[in-house]
C-alpha cells in the first residue's frame, strides 16, 4: 500500500473512544450548585470542571500528574524558503529542551508538569535522554512530492500512542506540544484541506517572516496540495502528503490519550492540525480535547471552530513547543481543585434557606 | 475633624510609591529578545515579565512568595435588601476560609498562594486565627447616613498598610480579595463617583440578584449618594459616605504594598473599586496595579479602563474572594518563570547569525 492514496485501515487507527460519562457530569453540575459560592460564580472554572469529570468518568476530575509531550522532526519544505529559521534549529532547540533552557521547559517547570520530550524525525543528532521514535531525518519537500510514505505515517502515529502508554501512562491531562522549523508551513496546508479554507486565509507569519515570504509560503502550499493530490476525506492521506513527523506523533498521542478517558490540551496551530487529523480519524476525539490560548497564526481560529473549542487566554502567543498548554494546565487545575477541595454549603454548615 | 468631609491629611495617606525603574524594564525587554524563541513569541507573557521587572525593580522578575489577602466586613446597607444573601453569610465564609472550603482556599492551595485572612468588621464571630482588624460590627446602612466616620476610614487604610508590613512583608506579588455580602452595592456607588458614571450603569446583579432587586439596588445607590453627598474628589471621603471596611482595608493593601515595589493583582469588582480609591490618594499606584480575570459585573470594565488595566482572561467569573487573582498568579508566574529560567541563544548555543 506504500505511497497510494486512499482508505487503507490499519490497526493503529482502531481506536475506541469512550463516550463522555454523562453521569458524572450531572454529578459534577450538581455538585457544583452546592458548593460555598453563588450559584455559577466560578463562570467557566465550574464547566472546565464538570467538562474532565465527564471526560475521565469520576467525581473527582484532576490534572495531576500533568504531561506535556512536545515532537519534534523537520521538514524537507525548509528547502523553500518557508521560514525564519535555518532546519538546524530544530535538533538545536531538542537540545535546549533537554537542558531545561527552552520556554516549554521553564513553562511546565513552573506548573508541576513533566515535559516529554519526542524526536519523531530530527534531522541532526539529538541528546539521548530524548524518547526515539525518529522514522527518517525530516520529510520530503512537500512541494516536489509527498512528505512521506503512508507506512510512515501511520508508524509517526503508532509511535504517538506508544509515546503515551509507555512514557505517559500515569498523566491525567496530556497537552500538545512540537517542534520543527517549517512545521506552520505543513499545519497551514493540512488546515486548509481539513477545514475546507483557503491557504491563504490559513496561513501566518510562523516564527517570523515578512509579508513577501508569507506570500511565497502561501504559493508553496498551493502547490504542495497540487503536487501530492492529498484526499481530504482520508485524513493519513492528508499527513502523508503535507504532514509532517511531529505532527503525525501528535495525532497518535491525541487519539491514545483520548482513548484513556484523559483530556488533551490542544496548543497552538501546528498541535491543532494534529487534533483536526485525529479529529477526522475518529470524531469522538473532540470530546477530550481541552483549548488553551488563542494563536497569532490566522489558521488557528479556523481550528478551533472546526473542532468546537474556544480558546482560553488570548496572550498573542505563537510559540509553540506546547508553551500554550502548560499555561492552561494552571487553569484546568484551579478548576478540578475548586472543585474538588470546596465545601458545599451542608459540609460548611451554611445553610442559607 | 471626625466625620467632615474635606482634604484631611493625614500620615496614613503619606504613603510614597518608588517610579517604575526604567533600566530594569530595558534590561528584561532586552532579554527577551535574546532568549530561545522567535522575538514577540511569548505575546503578553514577555509584557508581564518587564512590567514586573520594572515594579521590583530587578533583572529576576518573581511572584513567588505570592500572597492573596482576603479582607471581610458586613455592610448595614445590607437592610435595604440589596443582596441575595444575608449578612450572617459573611462570618460563616471567614469560618470558611480557615477551615480550607471556600473558592479562594482551593485556588491558593493549588497555586502554591499564602491566604491571609483579615476580619476589618464582620458583624458575627470569627475563627481566632483570622488576622483581627475589627473596625466594628459593619458599617452603617449608607442609605440612612455615612458608611463610617472619616477616622474609621483611615483606621482601616492604616490596618491595610499594616497587615502589608506585619502578616505579607516577604511576598513578592500580593493579590487583593474580598468577602462581605453587599459590598458590590459598595463598590458601585464608589465606582460611579470615582470614575464619573452613572450609577445604573457600573450596578450588577452581585451575588446573583433578579433585575426588580437590581433596580432597587440602584435606587438605593442613588438614595446613598444624595444623603452622604461624598465629595468624589476626596477619596477618602466617598470611603466614609458609601465604603467598607473591607474595601478601606484593601486600599491600605494597596498603597503599602506598592510602596513596597511589589506588584498588586487586582481582582474583580470589590478590589477594583479598592484600587480606584488607591489611585485616587496617590496616583502612581496604578504603576504596581497587575489585572487578572473580566468580572462579570458591568462595572469592572468602568475600572479596569480607569486604572489602564486590560483584563487576562474572561472565565464569566463573579465570585470574588481573591478567586481571580488567585487564578492569574499562575499567569505571572509563568510569565516570570519563563523570563527568568529560559536559556538565552547563547547560553544555548545557538547562534542564528
Amino acid at each position: 500500500m506504500s505511497g497510494t492514496p486512499g482508505h487503507t485501515t490499519t490497526a493503529i487507527l482502531d481506536v475506541t473512544i469512550p463516550p463522555l460519562d454523562s453521569e458524572a457530569r450531572e454529578a459534577a453540575v450538581d455538585r457544583q450548585a452546592n458548593l460555598t459560592k453563588p450559584p455559577g460564580s466560578l463562570g467557566r472554572l465550574e464547566t472546565m470542571a464538570a467538562d474532565i469529570a465527564a471526560m475521565q468518568s469520576t467525581t473527582e476530575p484532576t490534572v495531576d500528574p500533568a504531561a506535556v509531550v512536545t515532537m519534534a522532526a523537520d521538514h524537507g519544505v525548509t528547502a523553500e524558503g518557508v521560514s525564519a529559521y535555518p532546519q538546524s534549529i530544530t535538533a538545536a532547540m531538542v537540545a535546549n529542551f533537554c537542558e531545561g533552557g527552552a520556554a516549554v521547559s521553564a513553562l511546565c517547570g513552573a506548573a508541576d508538569i513533566r515535559n516529554v520530550i519526542v524526536d519523531m524525525g530530527v534531522a541532526g543528532e539529538v541528546p539521548p535522554a530524548v524518547v526515539d521514535h525518529h522514522i527518517t531525518d525530516g520529510t520530503a519537500n512537500m512541494a516536489a512530492g509527498p512528505a512521506m510514505s503512508r507506512e510512515q505515517a501511520l508508524a509517526a502515529i503508532a509511535a504517538g500512542r506508544s509515546v503515551v502508554s509507555e512514557q505517559a501512562a500515569e498523566a491525567n491531562l496530556i497537552g500538545l506540544g512540537e517542534m520543527g522549523i517549517g512545521n506552520t508551513t505543513s499545519s497551514a496546508a493540512i488546515t486548509a484541506l481539513l477545514t475546507d479554507n483557503e491557504v491563504a486565509a490559513v496561513t501566518g507569519h510562523g516564527t517570523g517572516i515578512d509579508e513577501e515570504t508569507r506570500a511565497q509560503k502561501v504559493d508553496v502550499i498551493e502547490q504542495a496540495i497540487e503536487t501530492t493530490t492529498p484526499d481530504p476525506t482520508d485524513p493519513v492521506d492528508v499527513v502523508r502528503s503535507v504532514g509532517g513527523f511531529e505532527i503525525a506523533g501528535l495525532v497518535g498521542v491525541t487519539l491514545e490519550t483520548a482513548s484513556r478517558r484523559t483530556p488533551v490540551v490542544v496548543d497552538g496551530f501546528i498541535a491543532g492540525a494534529a487534533a483536526l487529523v485525529a479529529a477526522a480519524i475518529e470524531p469522538r476525539v473532540v470530546d477530550y480535547l481541552l483549548p488553551s490560548h488563542a494563536s497569532v497564526e490566522p489558521g488557528h481560529e479556523a481550528q478551533l471552530d472546526a473542532l468546537g473549542l474556544e480558546s482560553c487566554f488570548d496572550y498573542g502567543m505563537r510559540l509553540g513547543e506546547g508553551t500554550g498548554a502548560a499555561v492552561a494546565v494552571s487553569v484546568y487545575r484551579a478548576a478540578c481543585t475548586a472543585h474538588t477541595e470546596m465545601s458545599t454549603f451542608a459540609e460548611a454548615g451554611l445553610d442559607t434557606e
